[in-house]
């Protein structure tokens, strides 16, 4: 699959790449299938994350930011490591074990992999792979579905650590566009946490957060009145963190 | 080393394991001896943390909980995983490439090493450990000393994430006994986040959280007026939860 590198052949690492709709939270899945050869008949058609083998030469990061490239031309975005998956079984199961050997890339029957997320807003995105099939699927979607490997487990670790991670740090904010509303920015709460929000109480509390600035703009192109937009700024949330945080412990 | 497992030679676990003795934190650190066997000069002797490959047939987390008890004969503490180190030059320094050789283990010239922080209150515990010299060290001695492969970057980073997860986790209380005073709190606080705090505002806050619970018993044999023992309670703390992080975002 790569002619000019040589893997790791026991070390991976997998890409968890939410992207936010202004409706709900997706994820990027990549379509794994193998026909036969002789009949076409598919042997195997499933979804995985997007993931790859880390190269010899290359830094653990580097392979993340190399494969979220590879995959879907994403880069420049935010990509954070979280934690690292090597149960013995964890790509055992027969489906995947075939898989190994219809694509005989010479992978090891025991893998560690590195799961890192991604977070984007996907409205103003196209996503372009030469060599894959890639998608956006809805995360709930994708949490019914039998994934390959262990990246059900990954899909959900990564989720937790996202909706553990809003509460105390400013990243929701990459899920959503420069300019926002506070629709949009409820709605973006209520797709992570999976509960609805009572608006008023919302409103109210961003509203005295210093680092969710309104601008003058207002929304343009919509059959509603337009909303006022806001920025989040991170200097004001840097700055007040310490008075925020001081009050818990 | 072990005759009976066979290891997967280019991944690695390492444990930071922090110990609070009420005054400093401190770190478990490894010697790392070799002499020349016909002269008995010391060829290289500094310290690692607590760390060694993964076994074929282990789960990741299995490795870590093996090797904090070969290292120290702890077991049954708190130990989390925090963050996979892979820089391709991770373990290239001459000292390390000299340590790997002088051992002759088969280990590959590239590990990744995944990385977990242990914490335990050090005061009545005794490390033991048949095959290893280990020590308690002071974490800011510690940070001073050159310590093999990239463990200097390792356990700062260690420090780094649990100077941020006390903020919202009580995972301080894992490095306090049962019940404890409330200097002995603001020195774990002092120590791990390195600044002096106020002692009275500390005491109000403290008195204020319904999960830091007055208990009937105080200190025993002290030179000084007994203080009072608290008790975190952890059901509290969970019921609390929400109320807290409420305001924050």
């Amino acid at each position: 699959m790569d002619a000019f590198h040589k893997t790791i052949s026991n070390v991976s690492v997998d890409c968890v790449i939410f992207g936010f709709d202004f409706e709900k939270l997706n994820v990027v899945l990549v379509e794994r299938e193998f026909d036969d050869p002789v009949t076409g008949v598919i042997l195997l058609k499933d979804f995985t994350l997007a993931g790859y083998h880390i190269f010899e030469d290359e830094d653990l990061d580097n392979a993340a930011y190399r494969i979220l490239k590879d995959r879907t031309g994403l880069e420049n975005i935010y990509l954070e490591q979280f934690a690292t998956f090597g149960k013995v079984q964890r790509v055992a199961k027969a489906k995947d074990q075939l898989w190994l050997k219809l694509i005989d890339q010479g992978f090891a029957d025991r893998v560690l992999t590195v799961g890192y997320f991604a977070l984007i807003n996907s409205t103003n995105v196209n996503l372009c792979s030469e060599k894959y099939k890639i998608q956006w699927v809805p995360v709930e979607e994708a949490n019914g579905m039998e994934l390959a490997f262990d990246h059900n487990e990954i899909l959900q670790k990564a989720l937790d650590t996202l909706r553990d991670k809003v509460r105390t740090e400013p990243i929701a904010f990459e899920l959503l566009p420069e300019l926002f509303t506070l629709t949009q920015l409820q709605k973006l709460y209520e797709a992570i946490t999976g509960n609805p929000i009572d608006k008023r109480n919302f409103r109210k509390k961003k509203l005295q957060m210093p680092f969710i600035v309104p601008m003058k703009e207002k929304q343009e192109g919509v059959s509603h009145r337009p909303a006022r937009l806001f920025h989040f700024n991170r200097e004001i949330f840097d700055n007040t963190r310490n008075e925020r945080f001081g009050n818990l412990f």
